[in-house]
């Protein structure tokens, strides 16, 4: 994970960090992720879940679909993930913030088409969003397999940028009467709601307890 | 919002649409959105705060930001917005999924050069991440223009994607002892944390209220 022009910050460089230490937590906290590509000279994006093994990225989805075949080709790609932490609620409109944990990472696709390995990353990706839950499904059969496709993203750069902290006024407008300060944000779950059509049984602890 | 092939959904078209009644409460909720563009043939992105205007789309940041310069060429770009609502738990792991909204949009970027549209996206940024605030903050300086670079994005194409509801388990599945049901997501506040540079003040109902 070697900075090079692409990655390389120019503005507020004390806010970005190369290191696996910076990087990995926040690859490990999203939910999704963007993808973006290049097809017919267009820049593309796609928004898709996700799951990190060491330093490879993973994506899956359907056979069927146009974008998942387009990246089957092993193309390069850009591949962002983003958690907003909070509002910084500056005096000055200028100041204005948002507390923000980033990674842009580039790197090019390659089809998986390794048995284990897929089957590895499958699991990744459901225990990536909700931990414990692999274990407690009825797992994928063959002919779900072959329908789905799983590509992984070698990462060539990747780079993460930060904010945190509290406002950064200008010294001139420290007495303004406008409150300052953040307002942090989290994504919290609320009552899970069971399917309709099962009976009724208790929530297993790893969906109650879920937290980001 | 006419779909083209760039937009047309192949996958699960149920899930689409393009219609302004769908996209605009999408990108109007959205805290960042994620832009990519393309740079000596490779694809870029970057996740930034934005707001929409009628049709149009904004950005904006510093004037000396390599980003922006490069986006006010007047570049083609590709922009999401995505809200995550929920993770389906399925019986199985295939059917496993994410409650979310999202909206994909293409367009060329446009460098605003007129004052008054740039003062009413800077409000309107400000007013799109919290409602109520622009009024309570000192409003920008001539010297804090002329640092702002704003950027228009003129949309060509959009389409919103959303998946709603609990699970669609396959039937042979539908005694399985795996508990199925959604767990929803919100994006919640915590307590303001005021700046400890300013002495005690009642926090702002827009603040103390804030919610998406």
């Amino acid at each position: 994970m070697t900075p090079t022009s692409r990655t390389k910050l120019t503005r507020l460089p004390k806010r970005g960090a190369h290191d696996p230490a910076t990087i990995y937590p926040i690859l490990d906290e999203g939910l999704v992720c963007h993808v973006s590509y290049i097809l017919h000279g267009q820049p593309f994006m796609i928004p898709i879940a996700y799951c990190r093994i060491n330093d490879t990225v993973y994506i899956h989805g359907s056979v069927g679909s146009h974008f998942l075949r387009e990246l089957a080709k092993g193309i390069d790609v850009c591949l962002a993930v983003t958690l907003i932490d909070g509002l910084v609620l500056a005096r000055s409109a200028f100041h204005h913030s948002v507390n923000y944990r980033s990674v842009i990472l580039f790197g090019k696709t390659r089809l998986v088409t390794d048995g284990t390995e897929a089957w590895d990353v499958l699991k990744q990706i459901t225990e990536h969003l909700i931990p414990g839950r692999w274990d407690d499904t009825r797992q994928p059969n063959d002919s779900e397999m072959k329908k789905t496709m799983v590509l992984a993203i070698d990462v060539d750069e990747a780079s993460a940028k930060v904010r945190t902290g509290n406002v950064n006024d200008d010294p001139d407008d420290a007495g303004l009467p406008h409150w300052a300060g953040v307002l942090p944000l989290t994504i919290q779950p609320r009552a899970p709601i069971q399917d309709p059509n099962q009976a009724a049984m208790e929530v297993p602890e790893y969906v109650t307890g879920w937290k980001r």
